[in-house]
């Protein structure tokens, strides 16, 4: 297993961990019917891969989590991440992040071991907290996995998403101060 | 005094009301430096100027506060909003808005006036609550205003906006549920 920024060659690796999880429309507000360039505008901007070893600090970054797959195959992308500012300006010290695990390879501590990764990159790019501002309140593994790295719910915007099969359930407002 | 959506016309005078606040960097998060052009495709993207009557309901939309000011001369905006998605998607219920109110003409009503119409340009595209992700703190005219139209501090992100004179300072979430 290695984890590492995404290049423009893992996109069509990325795209199969992200295209079922935002078709399926029960975790994410992206639009289930978003388009593969519109996703990859997002997820994998331009900026991601402008990085070289003088990267700013508080660049857009983008992960993957890659697996051998034995024999001569590529290796596998089984989970994704996106690390940005919260906010721009003013507000460009508090982090912001995105997960995706491929649906078959839930449940093997990838999304735990990626998030370990992001955080430590969120504290060498200098961010003092992170939040994620839209965790689906069903989403009971992600609130479960973010409680257990030490991230709170600081609130919780009341039928903020609707969920295609349970209706409108909250979108918890989730938040961890990071050690300099 | 006159409270429409803007067109692009207006574009010049709702600079003249945005460029001092983004500059002062007290109140919003965009950068201090930003360009205009990049804070006009922020505040009045193309797509909030392609409504006619028959504009789909939670579309991106500008608004502009006139004031007529006596003589030949044109009227002078005076204050500006923004309506749009608080999310895409599934979130996209959920309404969020910005004000900006000419710094010279604060505590003249005008806020509380572009704000109770805002909220009912919201109710009439169907949104059923109004969100504000980002109000600083210590802007405490806006966090008063808000309180008394109906808004309440879900959370404070403590120390998530870098004001310029005061350091660290939390960002509210306020929310406000909408009666349909």
């Amino acid at each position: 297993m290695l984890i590492r920024e995404a290049t423009a060659a893992d996109w069509p690796g990325m795209w199969t961990v992200i295209e079922p999880i935002i078709r399926a429309g029960e975790t994410y507000t992206y639009p289930t019917d978003s388009s593969e360039e519109g996703m990859r505008s997002e997820w994998l901007p331009a900026e991601s891969l402008e990085h070289d070893a003088g990267a700013p600090a508080r660049a857009i970054r983008s992960y993957v989590v890659t697996e051998e797959t034995g024999g001569n195959s590529a290796p596998m992308i089984v989970a994704t991440a996106q690390l940005h500012p919260h906010h721009p300006g003013a507000g460009s010290h508090i982090a912001n992040a995105a997960f995706m695990v491929h649906r078959d390879h839930e449940g093997k501590g990838y999304g735990t071991l990626l998030a370990h990764h992001v955080l430590d990159a969120a504290r060498a790019d200098g961010y003092t907290a992170m939040v994620f501002n839209a965790v689906v309140e069903s989403n009971e593994g992600a609130v479960r996995l973010w409680q257990s790295l030490g991230f709170e719910i600081l609130a919780t915007i009341p039928g903020a998403f609707e969920h295609p099969a349970q209706g409108p359930v909250g979108l918890h407002l989730m938040y961890k101060a990071l050690a300099t």
